[in-house]
């Protein structure tokens, strides 16, 4: 099962995914997407980790992350990936040009999980256009991947100020 | 009966418009308000193009949108304007002064169309304050815009990520 | 009892705050936590002005919002915030070292509010990450006061084109 949990910055999407995980009982693995660049980065990446449960083993996959979830696509764990706009931007900086590709094959490899899967994204489209080219592309390409795991996802919820609303699917 | 359709950018709102009407049956016009000032913006302009169905009729309205949808007001046609905010970002570029009428004058066209009519709206008052003064006046002016045109519709929808969230009126 | 309207700029979220105060009948304090610092804003300040009742009692907080609301703790009134987010940029601005404490401070005040109170606020975080540092710090600042607020409202709204949408709570 796919679940997209969707939210702006600081919409408390990741504690509410998290306050799931945690709900489900089940074995978790964590997939992060991020990578400490510098100071400010780091203290959001500390501030997440010290909120999540000791015992969810951690994976870090900042751009192999359709190889990642591929080699767990039959495991017994709840995989949590957070975040998918993080991954985007980071294929972005790294090299533009194969970004359709690569997303491309992490879509192929969701729609073939056959586990637990719950991303969280960024929704990143609702203010005004960016001036600088960089931002309006990585726009594009995030609302375009959120629409693409929307489609195949079973469930899709949209957290505002901590409150999930629930966008596709039942509460499941 | 008017429909209005908001989201964000690459929110997936122009196909969800499109594919009501598609489902609807109707013979379709279909209101283009984009120019094509640059080399990305035609590229947006033709990625639209292609999606939508070849017998659709098809009219440029960049700026007369209020005189468009007049002479079509006793139309058979099922009417799809996309998108408002590129309307009011025409005008505001070709002569902000003018703006205030252009808008009373298109609310008070609306008001009285008796063929159906579906409207495509950007939201865009949900980031930072831009630093920009005219960003700031068309931030303003949209939401305005959403606001008043909501207010007369008989229906309104919000998309995020494909996913439509009815925020006025049923599902009809 | 804690409401919070929540929206965008321009959604309406105001307006819509105002005409729930209005049907309730009751006798409304409106604490308004806006500063002129310029003509642009002295105008939108004087627009919200001449929308609102000339009986609501005016009290201007745009800094000890936690006291004004302590004092006011068992009144008879219903109080109306405008806006959350406006007083936490004055903070900002004035002494970003001391903005925790103060937030604080205004959640200890609102959990033991024994009156009605309604407190709008804006959701800023559904954009680009902005490049001016402070703005990232108030996007952050404002996103989590927002959650801290919703978890002990009994009602939370969001408005989107002046149209509202319960994430918390019921219709009251």
């Amino acid at each position: 099962m796919i679940e997209l949990v969707l939210g702006g910055a600081r919409s408390g999407k990741s504690a509410y995914a998290e306050s799931l995980l945690k709900r489900s009982g089940s074995n978790v693995v964590y997939i992060a997407t991020a990578q400490a660049f510098d100071q400010e980065m780091s203290e959001r990446i500390l501030h997440h980790q010290l909120q999540r449960p000791a015992e969810w083993q951690l994976i870090e996959s900042p751009l192999v992350l359709a190889e990642t979830l591929d080699s767990l696509s039959n495991s017994e764990h709840y995989l949590l990936v957070d975040c998918l706009t993080l991954w985007l931007s980071n294929h972005l900086l790294a090299d533009e040009s194969s970004l359709a590709a690569e997303i491309d094959r992490l879509l192929a490899v969701l729609a073939r999980m056959s586990c637990r899967v719950l991303l969280v994204s960024n929704e990143v489209g609702m203010g005004i256009v960016p001036e600088n080219r960089l931002a309006r592309r990585f726009r594009d390409e995030a609302g375009w991947l959120n629409q693409r795991v929307a489609q195949i996802a079973d469930k899709v919820t949209l957290v505002t100020a901590g409150m999930p609303l629930v966008l596709k699917g039942q509460n499941l």
